[in-house]
C-alpha cells in the first residue's frame, strides 16, 4: 500500500498528508469548504523502475498567498525523458524534499503539461483565475492533480480559444524540439527549395518537424523503420504525407543502392541543397543518413533510439564541412524561457489556424478515485529510451 | 624519360616549351639575356602514385606583361595534401591546362610556397621586385622553379625582415590550421585558465597549437603516440613540453584509468574548461579525447591518420553539448584570402619575435639541374594521409 503514507515529521506551513486510507477519499471534493486543496501526486524518492519506485502521495494544500498560485492539472504527458528520470538514467534529476509532507524527501515525477490556474495568491500580477500555464523549467513535477507553486515559474497560454487541454499540454517537448532544431540549425532561405532529412520521422518530434517543414517551406526526406506488415507501412507513409511530407523512405531503402540517385532527382541534381538532418536513432542509419546532406549541413542528434554511437567519416567533418550537434529540450528550456514561451504560442498559433495537428496519443484519465495501479501502469507502459509511445495522463475535475 | 617533353601543338603567347633534352640544359641560366624566364615544374596529367604521374616540365616564360608577375619559388613543401591530391583521392582537384606548352593538359603539383617577385608588368600595383609572396589559393602549383601570375592571386608578405624563406615558405598551411582552429572553436576568455586537448600533437599542425596556445594563455593536453623506445618518448615529451605544452600523455594513457582524476586535478576539478579539442586521428583515440570536453566544447576534426571514422556516444551530443565540426584549411584559405593574410602576418610576427619555432622538415634542394628522378623521390617519401612527415623543396638560385 504505497500510495499513501502517515507523514510522521513537522510540515511546511502549506501542506499537511492526508491521513486516512485511499477508499476513503474517494469521494472527496479537491476543494474543502475551509480553503484548503485536497491533491495527489505521483512521487519518489529513490530512483528505479516506476511501478517499483512510485507512490501515490496524498496531501492538502493550504489556502495560497503571497506570489504563489494554486493550479489544477489537466493534462500532463508521459514522455519517455520522464521515465529515464524516474529510472535515475537521465542527466536531469529533479531536487527531492518533504515539502508535500512525505516522511522521506520525494520528487513529483512528470515534466510537461497544462494547467488551471484555481486560485491566486494576493501579490500574484501575472495570472488570474482560470488562465491556462504550463511549466516554465523543467522538472517541476505535473504528474499530480494539483500544485502550489510561485507564479515566475509558470508560462501563461496568452491565448486558449480554440485550443485543448491537450494540445496544450503536449507542446513544449516534442514540437518545441523539432522548432528549435530545425530552425536553429541553418541559414534557412524561406524559398520553398530547401530540404531536411530525418530518422524517426513518425515519432512526436519527427511528425511536428514535418508539419513545421511544410509550414516554412522546407521539403522533407522522412525515414522510417520498415513493417513487416507492408499495409502498415503503406499506412504510416501516407500519414506522414498527409501532415506534409515531401517523400517518406525506410531505413533499408536509405542504405540501399538506388537512393543517391533518387535523392539526386528529387534535390533537382543536388541544386536543392539538403541543409539539416535530425537524427534520433544513431548507428548506421545515421551514418547514412549524414551522407545525403549538403556541404556546410548540420546533423542534429536529439535521441539513440538504436543505442549505438553516431559514427562519422572525417571526410563528412573535413571535406563535406559538416557539423553534428545536438538538442536537449529541457536544457534549451531551462536557458531560454522566453524563447519558450514564443515558441510554444507560435506552435498553438499554428495549431489553432488547423496548421499543426494532434499526435496520437494514449489517454490515460486521472479523477479523484483512480488508483495508485492504474496511474504507476500507464508510465511502466511507456518505454524508457527515445521512442515516443505517447500516454498522456488527463485530469478530471474533482 | 618523362622529364622534358617535345611540345606538338600551338602554345599560348607566353610559354614556349625547351626543345633540348635535360643533360644539355643543366647550365643554363633560368633568364636569358631576351628576357625569357627558363622554368621547371613537377607536372601532372593523370592521377596516380607521384613516381609514376610526375613529369619534370621544362619551358620559357615570356617577358611578363599587364598586371602578372614572374616569380621565383624560394620554398616549397610537400604536404601529405599535396599527394593526396595527385593520387587523385583528394577533393580538390586541380584544373589541368596546355598553358605550359605541355602536349597533354597538366596541373603543376604542389599548394604552399614562397616566392620572389623577379619582374612585374608595367600594370602591376601591389609587388615590387624582391618582394616575398605566398599563394593566396590553393592549387596554383609551387612545385617549379618559376611562375607567372597574376598579381590578384599572390599575397605579399609586407614584412619579412628577419624571416627565413623556411618560415614564409611553410607558415600558411599547419600555423594557419592551428591558429584558426583553436581561436574560432570557441569563446575564449584569454584569462589563462582554459585548456584544450589535442592528439597528433607531435604533428606539424600539433606544435603549432601548442606554441600559438601558450602565446595566448591557454593550457594544453597533448597527446601523442607512445613509442616503445621510452628514452625516444620522453625526449618527444620534452620537445612538447619546451615549445610550450602543458601536459603531454599517450594514447595508452588517454585510454587507461586513472586519466580520469589527473585531468581533474589538472583543471582545478574542472574548474577550468577544456574548451576546444583537436583531432586528426579518429577512432578510439578521438571518442576518449571528446569525454574529456567540458560541456558546450567543440571537437575539431582536421585529419584521420588511424583511418577509422570519429565515434560519438549520442550523450556527448545530447547531454553534454559537445559539437563537432572539421576544419579544412584549403577551403578556408580560398574563402578567406583576407583572413589568411592578417593569420600569415600575426605567425610570422610571433616567428620574428621568437614566439614560434620552425618545425623540424628535411629539406630537399632544388637546382636547376636537379633530375626528375631525386624531386619525385622527395615527393613519394612524404606518405599519403594526413601523418606529417614534412619534406620541403628548397630552391637554388640558377
Amino acid at each position: 500500500m504505497p500510495s499513501f503514507r502517515t507523514a510522521t515529521r513537522a510540515l511546511g506551513p502549506r501542506t499537511r498528508p492526508i491521513l486516512s486510507s485511499e477508499p476513503l477519499v474517494i469521494n472527496r471534493r479537491a476543494i474543502s469548504s475551509y480553503g484548503y486543496t485536497q491533491a495527489k501526486a505521483l512521487v519518489y524518492s529513490k530512483y528505479g523502475e516506476p511501478r517499483d519506485v512510485l507512490s501515490l502521495h496524498g496531501h492538502s494544500i493550504s489556502p495560497v498567498s503571497g506570489t504563489n498560485v494554486v493550479v489544477r492539472m489537466l493534462v500532463a504527458p508521459i514522455n519517455p525523458a520522464d521515465v529515464n528520470q524516474i529510472q535515475g538514467v537521465y542527466p536531469s534529476k529533479p531536487a527531492m524534499s518533504t515539502s508535500l509532507g512525505t516522511p522521506e524527501p520525494t520528487a513529483v515525477a512528470g515534466n510537461e503539461g497544462v494547467a488551471e490556474v484555481i486560485s491566486t495568491g494576493s501579490g500574484v500580477k501575472s495570472l488570474s483565475k482560470g488562465d491556462w500555464v504550463i511549466m516554465k523549467y523543467t522538472s517541476q513535477g505535473t504528474w499530480r492533480t494539483h500544485m502550489d507553486i510561485n507564479e515566475s515559474k509558470l508560462l501563461k497560454i496568452d491565448n486558449k480559444e480554440g485550443l485543448t487541454p491537450l494540445q496544450a499540454g503536449t507542446v513544449s517537448v516534442n514540437p518545441c524540439t523539432a522548432y528549435r532544431m530545425l530552425l536553429d540549425s541553418a541559414k534557412w532561405g524561406f524559398r520553398g527549395d530547401e530540404w531536411f532529412i530525418q530518422n524517426g520521422a513518425n515519432s512526436g518530434v519527427g511528425r511536428a518537424a514535418i508539419q513545421l517543414g511544410k509550414e516554412w517551406g522546407f521539403k522533407s526526406i522522412n525515414v522510417i523503420r520498415g513493417r513487416e506488415d507492408k499495409q502498415e507501412e503503406q499506412k504510416l507513409r501516407q500519414e506522414l504525407l498527409d501532415i506534409g511530407a515531401t517523400k517518406v523512405i525506410t531505413e533499408d531503402e536509405l542504405q540501399g543502392r538506388e537512393i543517391r540517385d533518387q535523392i539526386k532527382e528529387w534535390t533537382n541534381g543536388g541544386r536543392e541543397e539538403v541543409k539539416v538532418g535530425l537524427n534520433c536513432v544513431g548507428g548506421k542509419p545515421a551514418t547514412a543518413l549524414a551522407k545525403f546532406l549538403s556541404p556546410g549541413a548540420t546533423m542534429v542528434t536529439y535521441g539513440a533510439m538504436s543505442k549505438q554511437p553516431v559514427t562519422l567519416p572525417a571526410s563528412l567533418l573535413i571535406f563535406k564541412e559538416i557539423s553534428f550537434n545536438g538538442f536537449w529540450v529541457s536544457k534549451w528550456s531551462d536557458r531560454h524561457p522566453d524563447q519558450k514561451k514564443q515558441t510554444v504560442e507560435d506552435v498553438l498559433r499554428l495549431t489553432r489556424e488547423g496548421k499543426f495537428r494532434d499526435i496520437p496519443v494514449q489517454e490515460c484519465t486521472w479523477g479523484w478515485g483512480t488508483d495508485a495501479g492504474t496511474l504507476k501502469e500507464a508510465v511502466q507502459g511507456t518505454l524508457g529510451g527515445f521512442r515516443a509511445g505517447k500516454g498522456v495522463f488527463v485530469f478530471e475535475e474533482s
